[in-house]
């Protein structure tokens, strides 16, 4: 009879053992990063957060393609991956802090995703998202789902960026680094929650190259045909008004998701 | 702000808005599967087992490979599983049933990977698996993850069969078709649970054509370094000794996840 | 050393033999067929054709998408195709015929797109090209490359024709199924040729159900940097006007592609 | 109607006109190597040689895999290859040279996979090929094609090489990078050839880090049924033995498949 050990990390199937504890660490050692973000209309925004999360001062969506090559967990094979991000403050009884509310994050490998939505709590769904092309020094990225186009960003006019320049987007390279999301769990008929609560997860990283260009997005409109699942959600994000694009970001470098002493935990 | 309505059905990411409700029903209307069923050890299964399930008077493992095509929910797109199942008994205060308990699933699918997971229990996990090949009357199925086999099974010299060797498979063609899982969902830092619990999916099919064969399945033995997450699982399936073949199936029909009045619901 | 035997067929790498004699047969055995015609400008259309082919007395672009499953050649696996037709007359010095010029055809498998090209002169490319799907009587399939959309197509109002409807189709249904191709391979520094002729390929087809309806053609328009390969083909086929839908077809039924008694041939 | 301009370089569909020259350059500006090479048996390696080749002094194989971004005639997208090479002498009427014979060159990608073949004679075959993994120091690459393994090589213990050490590979590194293959272009029918003769194709390489370490590869024995279309090829080289591993390479730098004033040509 198989039994659960309550010192230990389990998923779905539990029963044929804990989660591999093989992996020698948390880091990602070669990831490629294009960074865009974007001044967008409060109210609207607003109606994407649950209580207590606000916009924060500035009403900012930053968007975050990664190509994540040599990762530890994956035995060395990578994935890649597209966040989208709302600048915001939590304001809860215990808690509160700013940083970035993950709104929806897509990536092209399952394995990921689900210890990303069923641990963390980051709403983590999948799209075809090939690898980012450079051509003529501009960098693209783009993301699908049953052949239909999400949506594709680029970065060009890629320069090195003084510190004063990097200083304007001090949001994203500084000190707020606050990830958060909600994680939700559904009762086994679909109808009310098993689980429902703000999260706060950790993330290190280590930058070898940053340039820094001009971003932009472009969204899809999509009808239930063209993607059953994820139509409501791109269509969403199609409607949050691009009022300024902030200076965009390419890095190189190394990331860490199981930063020491720093759990995953739950909002209060 | 967002709020959720109690009435509606959410999965991560929620605030977008409840889960599609346009899909037109719950019917895969153009299902090919092929069935592989092999008696195996009792006490061998039984390690696999959380209480209160026990193994089955006769501990058979039932191997279901689907092609599903035309399914409402998907907008009339399809994706392919493999279902590794014991024949079990669930043997609870309240409830107590014979059926299968889904030892793992494999999808090349992620959106009913997420939903079959977070809301039904059942244990879900990606691979590619191509549609079936058909050569000379032999029909063969796969999978594999980063590239690495994880199993492939065949069925031959295949025949219409009559009545009587119809009811060599009534374990699977008849009335115990009570489909069980354990739903797991761990604590934001990995370890303990927020949910743990078996849960019951109803599933109702309707054939257009049925054939008995020979069945066949191969089982690999992985290390961490060829499926880094599913190695353990793959290593204890390819572990449980084949006893003896029972009669395998192929058939044409539809399945219906969403039965009428038979909601998933938690065991007890 | 390798020696050539004038009796095999070979491609390359053909020092490690012929091309293998193992398949069965030519059969296609389960095939799904869409196809969608409609009457553009003769003038437009002339564009692309090379002498001796000339548009035929009717300005028709026929496009097909076929879902091939159980081909023997390929050991019972398969593949899809979208092919772009024009009907043409071949008014050659010594053929003189009526039938399909095949202006290009995507397939999402290399195996059978080399052979094509290589020995029939058929001009096949890649597409990422998802089975179709079917959603309230709705037939939809659609190609993308590099993860760009290419085109789509639908067929909706499908009926179960009366012979009489049945023959406003008998241009694709009947007696002139002569299907051509040229072949043009390049000399070694990619200047001129060092192969440039017209192609006959013949096909065998056996229908098990056949319903027509309204068929629908969307084409993209691309730059070099959504698909460096194939924009300038795309865009040519966008061009062309189309003027009027045809009764659109549906079809299941087998295939054959090595007809006994007709070999595929040069035309003069 | 259309007409060739004998100026322009062409591929099927040649009607829509020629092969797209937007492309900057022939350079692929981020490629990372493996390189696995093992003395054989002379022999049994000259079976696959077609006159005038012939095998040269040290019997060896050498097996590329690159992984291939940022390539300027895609538009900056990338894709993945194993080349399997021979040592050779071409011993022609006009032509005396030393260089790699290329037996078989799998590619995850269709578009490369067309030009080389008809227009450099370059005999490559589809394979699906992850891009490699790195765990432990260790590099890992493999190619697959109907779900079914074809080889997969490794190297272990890599150190930056002193300039003694790099000589073991001057084979490699130095001076005869003269590419080979046999272009070989069937009848319509199948039978005979249009096209049959050696190739010799330049390729010119930046490096800007090189380790050096221990190679590894295993090849796969296919049935027709696992591998249709290149079973037979799979089981050649897997009978090739290995006598002897030279020491193993990983590269990262860039390669130029257009060099000026070099262009593919036929040998003599």
């Amino acid at each position: 009879m198989f039994k659960f050990d309550p010192y230990q990390q389990y998923m779905m199937p539990a029963h044929f053992g804990p989660r591999n504890r093989k992996a020698p660490s948390g880091w990602y050692h070669n990831v490629t990063s294009m960074v865009v973000s974007y001044r967008t209309d409060r109210e609207k925004l607003s109606a994407y957060l649950p209580e207590p999360f606000e916009v924060a001062e500035d009403p900012i969506i930053t968007i975050v393609y990664s190509c994540n090559k040599e990762v530890d967990w994956l035995a060395g094979h990578g994935y890649n991956l597209i966040g989208v991000n709302a600048s915001v403050v939590f304001n809860g009884a215990v808690d509160r802090l700013e940083g970035f509310y993950t709104l929806v994050m897509w990536e092209n490998l399952a394995d990921p995703i689900l210890t990303g939505r069923e641990v963390q709590g980051i709403p983590k769904i999948y799209a075809d998202i090939p690898d980012h092309s450079v051509i003529g020094g501009v960098f693209r990225a783009k993301a699908s789902h049953f052949s239909s186009p999400i949506m594709e960003m680029s970065i060009t006019d890629l320069y090195y960026p003084s510190l004063a320049e990097l200083k304007e987007r001090q949001d994203f390279m500084e000190g707020r680094d606050n990830w958060m999301g909600w994680k939700y769990i559904a009762n086994p008929d679909g109808f009310g929650s098993m689980v429902s609560e703000p999260t706060l997860f950790p993330a290190e990283t280590k930058y070898k190259a940053l340039q820094m260009g001009t971003g932009s997005i472009n969204w899809e409109s999509l009808t239930w045909e063209q993607n059953p699942t994820q139509y409501h959600i791109v269509n969403a994000l199609a409607e949050l008004p691009i009022v300024e694009y902030l200076p965009a970001i390419v890095t190189q470098g190394s990331t860490n998701l199981a930063v020491e002493g720093v759990p995953v935990r739950a909002l209060k």
